[in-house]
């Protein structure tokens, strides 16, 4: 079994994030625990989804992700452990984990319902602690996905990462802002291949950022885009931010 | 010997936290450690305490925590072992270990002061990597709390986290805030149940918190209070900041 | 073989500094891996060497430090492989290894070629995770230096942390500031040893940071200086920020 890997929106300033790998060490003492990260901006599902999506292929065949970005914690939503691509992921049914685990025809899905698998008190507010921590910790100490509860048909979907052609260009749109401040897109590798020209820049309402192959092949502080380490167009300033923002429209041409 | 865990004010932008992983690495290389966090407000030993507190049962038994939230370092301030709950409490003697160590009839103290468990050279200013680290790694070995120095009667404690009957009402006050801005109170589950009826809302000042189950019950945006995951009674907001202080009171009818 | 250090400026929101650790879990699953911290502040590669240079005693001989500020990624500049004090130290070659490795007569450089010791696909944007990493984990798993590259004579070199004498004072400047505000010199213990008298205070500018063995010896917002847990001298305020700047000259007379 692979490392549990936990991604959540707890911050740096609480117990939360900790108490999970409590929790862990306490029923799976020999699990090895990774934080991906906390760093999530609060409530931000789509932020989280894409940070599963993005780090999935890098951690090893078994790996157990852990993803809380919760804010209906408590209410009807569901929590899931999906199998996909070979890794489990748990968390809640809100569509956090559907970009990591789609594009798997085997993608199996089951509802946390055993409580057995749960702590023994469950809260109204921390699911992460009391059911997705727990799960993830039976889990790595062998417990057969089938025992956690009922097969699930469907998850929640966010929309999928996609572009379209329109005439000669590609048109997508700013997906992710990472902390350095470059856009990611959902243009992807194969899309600009699809192209069949090797592209001069991208532009993003009037502002052109120019093709190159890495940040320091632009002057200081002067646009960019290249293809990014996570298979997708990314707008850059050489060590600056890019300055968009999340759904602006970005064409590629 | 469970793992140990680390709770500090050090921040993520220097050395000081992974350090403590170093010396740690350097004497008891097998022991596995845990960040508990990192990012205590400087200073704050209140919030350092509820952080302890609020984590403690949700670590194994044998768990051996190192707390370093310490504006007296150098001082004439004790350094401390303590034992409680089943789980050992290494830090500074300035209210840091109190909550989460007091309400066990057993719990036994030691001032840290014998040289052979800490760094061959102690700074002034850096207890953490110089006395409180390596006295963690030397007990995950196997050293006799006796050994560390002379046992302690008492410790530094802060005001106990309580609540006070005002008639029909129940009166405490915000005693945390965390990251997502919930306004944790004094009041506890066992308070709540006392009142012998079940609360409509939490008021403070001229604001009502209706109680509710969980969070979404509310609507977005809109307050709510609700027996949060540590058994205190919590004020906040769906999706949003409650948007109270340290301090201000909060009255349950 | 010790542990796997991790130093960045990869934040704490996104999936960077996690990636690493889940890429060294597939080559090396049984690699400690230990965190120093991920908060160096973008780009900013003196503060990224002066971690590690405060830093590396506290780990053990053997440790592997992984350190990945590196805004030339994807350029000619050279992969490095550095082994000196007993450790060793992977990154890019722009000065961010050349503190920690410096002072050390048999200090051996070799730089990343082999393409074994690479991910299969290397992106140019992202060396952290498909040169540096890999690297760090194929080493811990007992690959041999000579191995990774060809030897280098030399590799870029940050200026010297240094003081020097002006009559009877000794003038250094402020090389870093922590996350407490403590402003770090390039004075050092032995330096100022070796002025030959007891000092009273510091001065930088106007201001007047008079000698103390602790924090808590100055009064609350009260400057003072001490000598530092890093052998250097320090400028303070008990309870608050120095208020200086890096670069700021720093006397002590």
């Amino acid at each position: 079994m692979g490392p549990i890997v936990l991604l959540t929106d707890f911050g740096s300033r609480d117990w939360f994030a900790g108490v999970l790998k409590g929790v862990i060490a306490g029923i799976a003492p020999k699990a090895q625990v990774i934080d991906l990260n906390h760093g999530i901006p609060p409530g931000d599902v789509r932020a989280g989804a894409f940070n599963l999506w993005a780090a999935r292929d890098y951690f090893p065949k078994g790996s157990i992700f852990v993803a809380v970005v919760d804010p209906g914690v408590g209410s009807a939503r569901k929590g899931l452990l999906v199998r996909a691509h070979g890794r489990f992921f748990i968390g809640p049914d809100n569509g956090l984990l559907s970009w990591a685990t789609s594009g798997d025809p085997r993608r199996a899905v089951r509802a946390l319902e055993n409580p057995r698998f749960r702590l023994a008190s469950v809260s109204s507010s921390f699911h992460g602690r009391d059911v997705f921590a727990p799960a993830a910790a039976h889990l790595a100490k062998g417990a057969e996905p089938a025992g956690f509860g009922p097969s699930l048909r469907s998850i929640v979907e966010l929309p999928p990462i996609a572009s379209r052609r329109a005439g000669r260009s590609l048109v997508g749109e700013v997906i992710y802002l990472d902390t350095f401040g470059n856009a990611v897109t959902s243009l992807s590798a194969a899309d600009v291949a699809a192209l069949g020209h090797a592209p001069a820049y991208a532009q993003s309402g009037a502002r052109k950022f120019p093709f190159k192959r890495f940040y320091a092949e632009a002057a200081p502080g002067k646009p960019l885009s290249l293809m990014g380490s996570c298979g997708l167009l990314e707008l850059s300033r050489n060590g600056d931010a890019a300055k968009l923002r999340l759904g602006d429209r970005v064409e590629l041409a």
